[in-house]
């Protein structure tokens, strides 16, 4: 895959489109094998074009199609395979039927856009005006789409990938994975040494450490490999025991969900420090409103006090960060919208609001359900950013123990 | 840049290191031309590392320097440099205090880190186990570093930036930012033809649309451009007049809050289908507490007949998407928290939820400031998580421009 835009190499903005296009062709049995950034300048791209050539038989280009002059794919596309730019009839027609949709008037620079190079296949992009190009080389393939994140997911469902499926024959990549808790990332490792002095090609183990706890992905490529993958399955099961609180690579609020749904219990948070993301991780997963009721985002202690009942007098003496307040926070959201669960969260996600007693990084979370209630302190880390996303996760990952502790009791 | 990872190449995790250390590179005055994802096969990063080495004197590595067997970074740059390992007292001695400090026994493949490729200047990771290493090979320099964001950012921000800038001579990158509203992309362009005609090497314009409306850089590499700059960029805001909200490439929500700091106003939220994201946004601001109190998030409908008084007649008869809706819940939310500003938005994100009348897509947002109310309606899309944040962004500009025009008249 080459991304393309100087908006991606000078840091403006996240390249969300690679991480979205990976996952969907991995799961159709693709192996994405690079990825590469480059600028809109057209020597950096055709170097990149030579490099990708060299190592992959599809190359997915996003990026660098709009209407404006920054904007210069197609020009060194037509560079690259030596040809000119031709006009299309039906991409004109579709860029016009757009904008009338649209209620607005045509102008020069997007007609431009039905200019295509003439060694193309053009595919209609049914949701804006830059076509989609695809250009055969050989036995190699190149496909060029837009940037926007929403026309490139509509494209490649769409269109790419049931086009790329017809064209090759693909092997299937096999895989499980194990969400574990309890150990450290090396203690696991050596937990899981004589697992792995057995285990051979093509089946690898990786590691990848999250908030929620060490992610392990056991996979291989091909259909052939199945039985053997069941076996090793199995037995990598027995070592992680009950050190493993998920066989799924899916998100801990997700399986929070699953578990609160299969019992008949709703939620509802109470955020301080972590400000809603609490809220917008759990609001994130499609049908969460049968189990999810809503939160309380009490950032500052007057909301606290009006919203979530907490006392002004456990405020002024333990202070907004402490057990105490936590615990009335918790109760407080689930009175408040009543709901059977709650998770309430109070720290200082920094860089200011330390102290000697309380530094940044010091986090408090409640959780309940039914009548019981446990509350912890946490200390996560310096930075802001990853001080929100890492309390949620502990948050998050505290009620779904407490659940499965009840499950097995 | 390097990324490291089969994490990165079957989209299990998003790659926001590599637009951290872009942003951050580029405001020392660095010029980042690639960014190459690789997974944690050896082969792959031997290519990898000749293609980089090709276009930039720079090489920095993140990822595969942990302590497990699917971790091969430093046993790959052994082979490139064609080097043994050797012991590093200092490392391990290190290692020993972080372990020791975190109470857990430290086992052999943790001690394993202390062995490092003889050709390499050792460079203490302060917060983690694997040391930052620091190659030389004629005028060009590698650079291999932990993949752990925060361990990443720490061995940049107090090691590796402030080296590269004693070993580099750099060119200040120029830069000019305008946000501009009320014209879709291809008509800004048509706008700025004349402009963009006089504007010649090394000036660049570059179009970002986004959700807040669409970002414009002007662009120049050295210090000597600077007076050149200060003309082009008075020519472009003339051209641009009241069309651009901002000359900042700040987001929508900064400058909101810088706002309503100066006119000591204070902002609450009511959130139902954007769950918590606007309270995210606003609270990753670092001193957002001094002018937002807080959010209802009301993903059901209970909540917000409890919390935001919403009349369940109002529910019954013009349904949960509604002008009504939105309009009793930013003038509840902003009563139970006592603001004097507020922003609510309902709508369905989909994929479930819509019907012919209100399809996937729909939203109200209704933003109120002292005694003045609007509410508007807009469609957004079809994708969840995109519908999510472009809702965000455009309720936060609602009232962002609402304000604004406060100010004008």
């Amino acid at each position: 895959m080459i991304t393309i835009g100087d908006e991606l190499l000078i840091g403006q903005i996240t390249n969300t489109n690679s991480v979205w296009m990976a996952r969907e062709l991995t799961a159709e049995g693709f192996r994405v094998v690079a990825i590469t950034t480059v600028g809109d300048a057209p020597d950096d791209l055709l170097k990149a074009l030579d490099t990708a050539f060299a190592r992959a038989d599809i190359l997915l280009l996003t990026g660098g199609v709009g209407p404006t002059r920054d904007d210069r794919t197609k020009e060194t596309l037509c560079r690259y395979f030596n040809c000119g730019l031709t006009f299309n009839q039906e991409v004109l027609q579709h860029i016009e039927a757009l904008f009338e949709r649209r209620k607005i008037a045509l102008n020069p620079l997007t007609r431009d856009q039905a200019m295509v190079p003439e060694v193309a296949t053009v595919i209609p992009n049914r949701v804006g005006t830059a076509p989609l190009l695809w250009f055969q080389r050989g036995e190699q393939l190149l496909v060029s789409m837009p940037g926007v994140p929403s026309e490139m997911r509509t494209a490649m469902q769409e269109e790419i990938i049931p086009r790329l499926k017809q064209s090759f024959r693909l092997s299937s990549y096999q895989r499980r994975d194990y969400l574990v808790t309890g150990f450290s990332e090396s203690a696991l490792a050596a937990h899981l040494t004589s697992f792995e002095d057995q285990l051979a090609a093509p089946f690898s183990l990786a590691y990848l450490p999250t908030y929620e706890g060490i992610r392990l992905r056991l996979s291989a490529w091909g259909e052939e490999h199945a039985g053997a993958m069941e076996r090793q399955d199995r037995l990598l099961r027995e070592l992680l025991g009950s050190h493993c609180i998920s066989y799924s690579a899916r998100r801990a609020e997700e399986l929070l969900g699953e578990m609160l749904m299969e019992r008949g219990l709703t939620l509802s948070t109470a955020e301080s420090c972590t400000g809603g993301y609490i809220a917008h991780l759990i609001t994130s997963i499609s049908g969460a409103s049968s189990w999810y009721m809503g939160s309380v985002v009490a950032y500052d202690n007057s909301i606290k006090e009006k919203l979530l009942q907490v006392k002004k007098e456990t405020l002024a003496t333990q202070g907004a960060v402490s057990r105490e307040v936590a615990e009335e926070m918790v109760r407080g959201v689930a009175a408040a919208t009543g709901t059977s669960c709650a998770i309430a969260v109070t720290g200082i996600m920094g860089p200011d609001g330390g102290s000697r007693e309380k530094p940044v990084g010091s986090v408090w979370v409640a959780t309940l359900c039914r009548q019981e209630l446990i509350a912890h302190a946490y200390i996560v880390g310096n930075n802001r950013a990853q001080n929100i996303e890492r309390t949620a996760g502990i948050a998050i990952t505290q009620l779904l123990r407490m659940l499965q502790q009840e499950a097995v009791s």
